[in-house]
């Protein structure tokens, strides 16, 4: 089985990842003349080679060939950067002809290998397709360019007082386009929903390069079906995203965070109902913290927002975010929130804090956010980013570590720590798995296909995120069942049947 | 062409409806054997047919072959009504076999006859298929066979402090599975986003009778194609949705209203901007009413909301609602709203109303929902639902009565009002034209297709929320493109290479 993240490992890499590449022999590879046709279509600024008629340096091309994780390590000799709709449909038309493979890749920000070449296949580079078509302030609506970065759609917003209904880490990089290829979820999900329903069209180039155009500014359009809705996650592999109609949110006006120090994994459940209720439309996040991540951070400097006193035997921590439009109005839910945990008869938290400033409220986000990090460097992690019901998060956890337990391979000398942490209320755990010395093949035996069997019992999903792309595809189907797998083939044969785009992605 | 709404004239309805629908040939009728196998397969209660071998009297089966309009008129003999959804996959299969047609219905409540039987196709009503599954409070997510009624499924929440985050006027008949398969819009669009966003997962019977089952309770889930998009619209036509599950908010703790007149339309796109800025994530409504319907409303004893001094020569009219967490703070914010728009150097509205109690919100209520029946003794109404950009509402509505007037065709010996009302925020247009002496033919040929092609050319939907069924197949082309066309039966191909499923809808 593939391990989910495996950016730091580099003895095991060429292997590894050599493995799980399919062959093409249905495919070839881009010649002198393919070039020279390209030539036709794009200016010479555009076109990345390394074939002598253009003889671009390697180091040109090397970005579009390693993923950010410096994980996947590509094959293309050529990159293409089309500017315009039009230019993609041409160059789609023409490698269909002559079935060369094409992986579209945008911010190139992926964690799953998804806009990688595999072998031959040429790169279609989006990132100089990066046009605002049209913003309209009223309806929030705006249409762009697949290769418009998020933040700087963000930026383009801002002014008008709204914001994009999705945020990541890689925002600065990610192209929005990228965003819905791979249905990318983030930290608006909670508030503000996925983007299947967010999108409100797509433009796509298909795979025999006819350009569906159904790049609509409509929030309700009920006139067949919604083909769309297939490219949002579609990776890339029925057809190339070039451009994205979004319905974007009003800013909020205010912004709050608590932390609260929980007795009990049991009371996450209760609390997650009580503060849905109690802050109703306004919260717009709530994360899971267990102890052993808390302890990690504090050990690696992070907090501490509560004292040791006040924390004492807590199992777990939540962090809850408020976004609303009137500062005042949100300070007095949270406070009467805090009220009523405090003083309830059997109390759901041990303790609670409420940011009272900008740098208390991102001092409380930076625990949570800095425990990525803290996790690098307690040695090689195995992450996985799985979803599971609510009520199974830290069953999760637990059952993993005790089955490292049992294995004898719980301990500094092999995995010194199992923990978890995640969007409760996208039901989305980050599991975490830390091996002291390092990665070793019987710790990846003993964790996998265990996790992915478990979370496969619990009905979760062995992707919540992050997407299948090329290294989740033999464990897709912990996730969807032979007959989903089997519809999804049927329909990449429909929409690709010469398996031009994005080959092997996704499917296994 | 077809008119949108043909609810109310006897005289056309066979002439008309006979006209739209397509041959048939390529499927068989229902026999007595056919029955006798269906047999082996339901209860006796469960099969209804006016063959001899059942003798349904013909009462008891019309129901089902005539829509809640009266409007369209169903030709099937049999109706079966299974328990399961084992049962629906083996008679799915065996007319699959047998190449008979099926029809599935839900509540019946559709407007553009989608569930109605066109020649020899069986009905397949879910509405024996009435239980929920599960329902986890804590995340809100229910699961529910198909023909679940909505109110039903709100009162069953109802305990929990969830509401269903869709409402419709047919809640008391329609069912969820019919609501997914029609991707029914209704008064909480606004809100909580359309069915593409808070559907998680369907089970579907494909017409091959395989079971797909999707039906995941997980929030995020990105792994592979999100194929049940495709039958949240699908109309019943790429397969039987089964079961549901769906996303359900929590209960708003506070709802309030307000009533504004606003001195011209070009108020209303500035309005909508500061009330969503102000209102932020309490505004659940956003109403538009032309001055036309509004005086309409009055004369036939709605209101008055406002006297006619504080009305005076407003052109038109809004309801905003709020529905939010705390009453004293969203009366605040409403307060402040209405305190700000009056005191504004160039006012956006002449003057405006709060409710102050239950009564009052269902009175402002009622004057907006109270249009429709007023619209049917004003004559009979032409009504067209449509999507337009918001800039365009008004537009739109002025272009037809134009037309009329340069036509000859506008007072009282023709189309005595042309008026608009909907929802802003969903850019969603009801455009009723009244024919006050009733309908003619060519009172129709000056209507369409010239409001088809108004709509089309501001990029709009000809359904913002019906759907297609077999009244808008041949308008479909007017928001969809030749080549959206053509892959919409692509996937039909795939899905249902017999064409036994819901045949002769959706496509034209």
């Amino acid at each position: 089985m593939l391990r989910l993240h495996n950016s730091i490992r580099p003895a095991f890499r060429s292997r590894r990842w050599a493995h799980n590449i399919p062959t093409f022999s249905h495919l070839n590879s881009v010649n002198e003349e393919d070039i020279a046709h390209f030539s036709n279509i794009l200016a010479p600024t555009s076109i990345l080679s390394t074939l002598s008629s253009v003889s671009t340096p390697a180091d040109d091309i090397a970005p579009y060939n390693i993923d950010w994780m410096g994980k996947y390590h590509g094959q293309a000799n050529s990159v293409l950067r089309p500017r315009t709709t039009q230019q993609v449909s041409e160059i789609v038309k023409y490698c269909a002809q002559r079935k060369i493979g094409i992986v579209p890749q945008g911010g190139n920000t992926g964690l799953v290998g998804g806009g990688i070449s595999l072998q031959k296949e040429i790169v279609l580079s989006l990132g100089a397709m990066n046009n605002v078509r049209s913003f309209d302030p009223v309806s929030g609506v705006l249409v762009a360019d697949a290769g418009c970065i998020l933040q700087s759609l963000s930026e383009y917003i801002a002014p008008h007082n709204h914001i994009m209904p999705l945020d990541l880490g890689a925002k600065g990089s990610c192209q929005i386009g990228g965003n819905v290829s791979t249905n990318a979820g983030g930290l608006r999900l909670l508030r503000y929903g996925s983007l299947h329903g967010t999108v409100l069209g797509l433009e796509v180039v298909l795979p025999d390069g006819t350009i569906l155009d159904q790049l609509s500014t409509l929030r309700k359009d009920n006139t067949g079906y919604d083909l769309k809705q297939l490219f949002i996650g579609g990776e890339g592999t029925l057809g190339i995203v070039t451009g994205v109609s979004i319905l974007t949110p009003p800013a909020p006006q205010a912004t709050n965070n608590i932390f609260l120090a929980l007795p009990r994994f049991d009371n996450v459940l209760p609390l997650f109902q009580t503060v849905k209720r109690q802050l109703g439309e306004i919260m717009s996040a709530f994360e899971y913290i267990d102890r052993t991540a808390y302890d990690m951070g504090l050990q690696h400097g992070l907090g501490p927002l509560l004292s040791a006193d006040e924390v004492g035997d807590s199992q777990c921590f939540v962090l809850v975010e408020t976004s609303g439009g009137n500062q005042d109005h949100d300070l007095e839910k949270l406070n009467s929130l805090l009220e009523s945990l405090l003083t309830a008869d059997e109390p759901l938290i041990n303790t609670g804090v409420l940011s009272q400033s900008p740098t208390q409220f991102n001092s409380i986000w930076a625990l949570r956010e800095g425990l990525t990090e803290c996790v690098q460097k307690e040695g090689k992690p195995y992450k996985y980013d799985v979803s599971v019901p609510l009520a199974d998060f830290q069953n999760v956890v637990d059952a993993v570590r005790e089955r490292m337990i049992s294995k004898g391979l719980y301990g500094d000398h092999a995995i010194s720590k199992v923990m978890g942490y995640g969007h409760v209320g996208d039901g989305n755990l980050h599991l975490n798995v830390i091996a002291k010395h390092g990665y070793r093949p019987e710790l990846e035996a003993a964790l996998e296909p265990f996790i992915y069997e478990i979370v496969a019992d619990r009905k979760g999903s062995v992707s919540a995120e992050h997407g299948i792309g090329s290294m989740k595809r033999d464990a897709l189907h912990y996730s969807k069942s032979e007959v989903s797998i089997e519809w999804m083939r049927k329909v990449k044969q429909v929409f690709d049947p010469l398996n031009i785009m994005n080959p092997g992605k996704v499917l296994p």
